[in-house]
């Protein structure tokens, strides 16, 4: 057994409040930093709408300023309380946290910064962790199993259908031209895969009768190429009969939302005394 | 075993012809009571249709108080007519019958009250217990089954998706702007769920280059998205086995559509003599 | 055994020509009704273009008496040939071969007897007897057996979908008013069925920010009722494994294409001498 | 065993360089092709926009010259470098290889043979070979085998789904007239497609009542089809259970990117010292 440096005892209570979500401070600490995410998108929303933006310009900015130093605080809290900080700084959670930080104080330097506000809504993935219900992870982890289970099948058939595309594209815009909407083959694919997939918007739509004729064959082909992704999902779900983590003898385990203070790993047992993923005692 | 209070004759009778949909008064009653409802439905239709409501506004306000009536009496007898009244009063079907009775009176008093009239259309649900086809009641909760079984996997979903959608819709209304229709983010956020849907109305639609390349990455992300729900119901449904309900050891029993008179529990089994829920004699 | 009387020889003759596809004349008489069957579609469609009748007028006149003259012909013999004309007169095909027959004369007694003309479409649906490819009838009763094990299920699944459509429509009908062209009740439904199909034309579309919330909802609401009935299909198709006609001890049983000259049954078994519907011999 | 002419040292080099991945000139000459292929798609993309054409046009037509002497070159080295050139043009990438190389040579000759530049896009299958990912071309013909295997299948419901088209697009016909974008029959299967695909471009929509009701039944109709080609697709999935090539015992065997130099047939075992397909020594 490897022997581990002590903490500063305020560092791992702060390490407790911050990553875990077991203690009542935990729980609390999550469930306010999830009202502050949910109330800073609402906050970008408000923004975007002119009319309103107009009237409470002054109000609105003063709320990002706060929610930008709430966000600071908590970013560099988290940094100072976990023993190896960049390994956090450079997990996907840990590059949302910053990005969600940043775009106020970027916009004095860059313009079109706010692109980066967009990100804050990744944030709200965090509710799994809040929401402490082993349960939801399990449905979630299923989901994704299922899903990276599917994955390579998945590339194949997109980039098939993109192929496709490029192919029923081309053939549309020679034979519809400019007049229907089809200007240039980009827009000619474009249509094609707003028709593949049944969107469907009707802002380019075939005039000829052989256009429409080709648009009925597309139509068609979408129709089966659909049943393609579902019927790849469908059978990876229908194989995975594992309803959570399991043992090696096939045995339910039951995981928390307790995170290694060392490497911030999660879905610990919660018979674990050591990390999983470095050995740190838990 | 416990004793109840003997109930009038003419109360039990009552419950009889109301709940029950065995003895041929009980048949009569529903059938009558089902093209009661049809035809408030139709009436409230009829109501909004400018030209017609103009021409025969009297009749169709006649009709409408004759059917406020025959409604209220309903209501009365099936509160009378049962042990509890409170209990049927706040089960599902009687809080329905409760607001399909009741927007005629209060258009006296509110405006606006007329919203009430679509929840009359929840009493067509009542045709299952009229249908008194056990295999239809047997089909219906297989496929609430397979629903319920996979509800948290479908919540968990829909919650990805919003995210996702928040995030595309931030993106859309950067890159296209006021002039394609994406004037804010709620309205951009609104545009992403109709591609990624696949419903597509058109309304709003990008113009760029840039905005009508993303719009296509989101469409082949709809199209894996979509994939989703279809596995999870259909692996469900592939599960579950059972074609009705099952006692311990999977033979299939039969139920019928008697309703308890003490809390109306439905779907007892045909030999039952005392019900599954209150223990009350059947 | 029955004693069945002799027909003439002419007459079984025909019978073998038009009922059967095993004879190379029976084969022949096949294939060149089915051309005759696709030319006819055609010249329903051709007469339907404005531009093209009025040039045409006279050609596609005659060309339509002829059709209607030789389509008369087949549906006289095949009445004489058989053992029990009404039957045959009665059965799926004899009312189509029937009504493909009429519109024309019909149009000089009826107008509107046009409509008919889009029955002659079903007369297609011969292809699978002419194929004389027992695979492709194998399938196509796959198709059906799937299709019919499930269709209860799908009638209460679209039975409910109905109920909401009617309750959803009616709430957008208040939400949005005449502006945004939920000028009706039924008008509504209809928009709401075109969401919740993921259909999405963009005729009817809500134009105020409630109205877009709530056709949010119908559409993510769309999401998971279209994986519904794709579960139900598939549950059945993964459930029947059968992949033709079977005998009692699951071995594969091979059909042909001849049809009873007493009862016109088809699907008889390739070493039947009798047939398995009436007794007749074959 | 057969004895084989010896080649030429040259031509078996030009061959293993051309024909297999393995080696690192091959690998090379594979991704450098792969490059010039997707530089060859874009360039005719860029082509179509008219901006851009008539700024750049001499130089996107040195561009097209340069790389339509590249892959004739190419297609040339292809023919000598193997034993049976015929073998090499008749099969599939050889038509391809030969289509893409020769539109620039008949626009001199044809107007119109830009047509043939849409080709070019099948060229950048060959990714599957250049990837040499084992896992997936066995994902590819997985696909593939569950596609083959519900082919009648699709066949079938197609063309059930055409004869639909032509009924319910002859009644829309009937109903809605031309005020509605309904001008001919052929026009109203379109719209009928466009429908009943869920794809609903909006270009065409009904106007009346009873077209309105007509198109709501279409759509559910839509929604109930929508589910067999997936449940059709879904169970050959589920069904096929071989994640790769098996041998007799159903062990998984390796697979390499190597071409035999006499026939070219591909996925030779790693283990393989002479063709599957012809018996020539690898």
């Amino acid at each position: 057994m490897k022997e581990y440096k002590a903490q500063p005892k305020w560092k791992s209570k702060l390490h407790e409040v911050i990553y875990e979500a077991d203690t009542p401070a935990g729980k609390l600490f999550d469930i306010f930093l999830f009202v502050l995410i949910i109330f800073s998108v609402i906050l970008v929303m408000l923004e975007s709408i002119k009319g309103f933006d107009e009237k409470h310009h002054a109000t609105l900015f003063t709320l990002e300023w706060i929610i930008t130093i709430l966000f600071s605080l908590e970013y560099i809290a988290r940094l100072i309380s976990i023993k190896k900080p960049w390994k956090y700084a450079l997990s996907f959670y840990g590059i949302i946290d910053f990005l969600s930080t940043i775009p106020l104080y970027l916009s004095y330097i860059l313009a079109g910064s706010q692109v980066l506000l967009a990100v804050r809504a990744f944030r709200l993935l965090r509710i799994f962790r809040i929401l402490k219900l082993v349960k939801f992870i399990g449905e979630a982890s299923q989901l994704q199993a299922a899903l990276k289970a599917s994955r390579t099948k998945i590339v194949v058939f997109i980039y098939v259908v993109l192929i496709l595309s490029v192919i029923l594209g081309t053939l549309m815009y020679i034979v519809e031209g400019d007049e229907a909407g089809f200007t240039s083959i980009p827009r000619s694919i474009y249509w094609t895969i707003v028709t593949l997939t049944t969107v469907g918007y009707g802002d380019i739509a075939p005039q000829s009768n052989l256009g429409q004729f080709l648009a009925t064959v597309i139509m068609i082909l979408g129709y089966g190429i659909i049943a393609v992704p579902t019927g790849i999902v469908t059978a990876e779900f229908t194989r995975s009969k594992k309803d959570g983590v399991k043992d090696d003898e096939g045995h339910m385990v039951h995981v928390n939302t307790q995170a290694c203070p060392n490497c911030s790993a999660e879905g610990h047992r919660d018979d674990a005394t050591h990390c999983y993923n470095c050995g740190h005692p838990l």
